[in-house]
């Protein structure tokens, strides 16, 4: 059987099936797991790249019944039971299955321009953060630089008052006030404006009243400034133009960062074409409550590229963090693995809500754990011990303790290289 | 003052300025100081990029009297005093000086063939490093996938004897043999060949021909054939030429690395050009004794991009490692401040040889070491702890000291994304 994909719904599929009867080949177009819920933390010049990646030869090279293939899946052929991919070389080649999942993410979305990503990097893969963390960094030296346009390159906007785009401005926050100011000689980057942006009436929606407002308090104090009700109508080079109580203002910014939107990779809307599953506009498919597609009780799809159903057909509103893809990665191989030894499978996916937590800043994080909401320095201990935990490997997982625990006692951050990316001019 | 370049050479003569009554402005066209020694273990997957780097900011944050710059040094005019650097948005601005150091290091040559580039990629900086992984890791990947090009992705080519071809060979033979065997399924990476082609007939030939026939012998162990007295005469995609004995042979090499030839950076040209001072086929202008440029005894120059001469006018042989720019730095920097205080500047720059250390793989190294040559196990345990302590920064020591001692005992490599570049199709 073949697994696309190795997040976090593709490897907890593999991993269910390693006591299955049967041969798994995971496909993926890189070589390695991202950690993605640290990836702000590598665009804010907090942690390093190879510390929050496992390769994933390395994750499964003792598991005998798996194999890895790094390659970009490009076609879906549902009844020859194929998929096409191709290698990093342009050569294509095909593998046959019998049962498949389908694991393969989500993008962002724009929301239909296009043309604001080159001014508002969005943070989903590991080069995005490498480029964000340039952008930030980048910022600060030119401020350094240029005294007549200072202001602009000391105003951040962050577009999406989600967990991503709170954590980032809170980062923005920290870096400004806490690591920076030592560090430059022309400017004070505590002056550094920072704002959140968002469209509904409150940030971390899905925390309820009382954290939102606190994860506010929590911003300010890091000097961010948050717009609710605040809809970004236009992003040029070096200025965000925004809608708040019917008045337009427009924000001199030399930096914008885009937390908004999501959209599915485009492998949902070819398994929704070959299949007859609905796809909607975030390009998500929808999924049977045992996450298989129309006639196809042989393909699973799972993850942010999917909507799971229920039996009454309605979509279960499920957040798009690694729990859900985890389990329903798990209940897939679980299906599977009974369909093989001719077990009863196990049905509707049921998820299991594990609690949420978001962090801003030193010492500060929010918790929703099934009910019980809190703040502060618990927390951000919960915060630190889960990340932790799940983060894969052992070097990781010690690293990102250390580095964590120097940058708490020295207000430092050391992975603060700013790459060159084919944007530069002298690469 | 003005520093252009923040490499060893430069970072040296700004922190020995510290003390002295200047104002010191460094201006880089990167944000980090780069410990090139261990360049190739980024580019193997023993190391993650930010591990060798340090943000110069950080490392000259306590420095009252330093300023650092990130800009582009296009212009020196030597008879106005004056630099410009160009910021990352392409603005230019000038600066002014009294007195100048330039320290702007090296990059490679490949000896009239500019066109090998893109199928034998270099190792100076850091996007090299990650870009000979990809090609390293990549190459592997696609011996998995395709059976009738197994041979070609598993054949290893570096081209040049010296420290970095032999310590790239030596870790692409413990890739090969140890980390990786596990991890794949349809190949055997114990078959993979890995030939180092040296031009002279003996490779490390600074370590004389008894070291030179041990770091030989610990290559041959680790699957790596030596090639002496081999030349290069054409490098296309997947083919290297070579000539030996009089005969010429055609490698079929999924990946050919190139640590043969370097050239000055092209500021050494501008300032032979500036200053009448000669320019050597290698792009290397020639220094007085005290390291500074005809008729401007203001201006010093230091480190790769350099030859120094002795009072006869002759060429000192200096290697191009970190040592000689980190004393000539200091030099310099002695001389301006002797000057500023009326005192008698040292004169003539000396070189101290401290020694030389290479390293072949796991638990073997050669070292040179003011005329003492030994190798094995005492002499990788210096290597060890010489580089655990040269390297900058507390974090980044103690993150390599455990990557290497997990390697050691696992084999293991933790870093190993492979990046996608902008020669990447799906980017």
């Amino acid at each position: 059987m073949v697994v696309v994909g190795g997040g976090f719904g593709g490897i907890s599929a593999v991993r269910e099936l390693a006591d299955a009867p049967v041969e798994v080949t995971l496909v993926d177009r890189r070589n390695f797991h991202l950690f993605q819920p640290l990836l702000y933390q590598v665009a804010t010049g907090a942690l390093s790249d190879d510390e929050i990646a496992s390769p994933l030869r390395a994750m499964l090279s003792h598991q005998r019944n798996a194999t890895v293939l790094l390659g970009d899946v490009q076609k879906l052929d549902l009844d020859a039971r194929r998929i096409t991919h191709v290698g990093s070389d342009g050569v294509a080649d095909e593998l046959a299955y019998d049962s498949l999942i389908v694991s393969a993410g989500a993008g962002h979305s724009y929301f239909g321009h296009d043309e604001w990503e080159a001014h508002a990097p969005g943070l989903k893969t590991l080069e995005d953060a490498l480029n964000v963390r340039g952008h930030i960094l980048g910022a600060l030296e030119l401020a350094e630089r240029e005294p007549a346009a200072r202001d602009r390159w000391l105003t951040f906007v962050v577009v999406g008052g989600g967990p991503t785009g709170v954590e980032l401005a809170g980062q923005l926050g920290e870096i400004t006030r806490e690591t920076m100011p030592r560090d430059f000689r022309r400017i004070d980057t505590r002056h550094a404006r920072i704002v959140l942006i968002e469209q509904t009436d409150m940030i971390l929606a899905s925390y309820g009243k009382r954290l939102s407002a606190r994860a506010e308090r929590d911003l300010a104090r890091l000097g961010v400034q948050v717009h609710t009700q605040a809809s970004v109508v236009d992003i040029q080079d070096g200025l965000v133009r925004i809608e708040r109580d019917g008045r337009v203002e427009d924000l001199a910014a030399g930096t914008v960062l885009w937390a908004a939107g999501v959209s599915a990779s485009p492998l949902a809307r070819l398994l929704g074409e070959a299949s007859g599953a609905e796809v909607d506009r975030a390009g998500r498919v929808s999924v049977a409550p045992d996450l298989t597609l129309p006639d196809h009780p042989e393909v699973f799809a799972i993850g942010d590229m999917v909507r799971v159903r229920d039996r009454a057909g309605k979509i279960k509103p499920l957040p798009g963090i690694a729990q859900p893809a985890i389990q329903e990665g798990g209940h897939a191989a679980r299906t599977i693995t009974a369909r093989l030894k001719g077990a009863k499978p196990p049905g509707e996916f049921r998820y299991f809500d594990k609690g949420n937590l978001a962090t801003i800043g030193r010492a500060r994080a929010i918790a929703d754990l099934r009910g019980v909401r809190f703040g502060g320095l618990p927390a951000w201990l919960i915060w630190l011990t889960v990340h932790i935990f799940f983060l894969n490997g052992m070097q990781n997982r010690i690293i990102v303790f250390m580095r964590w625990t120097a940058s708490f006692v020295t207000y430092g951050r050391d992975a603060r290289i700013i790459f060159r990316t084919s944007e530069s001019p002298d690469r």
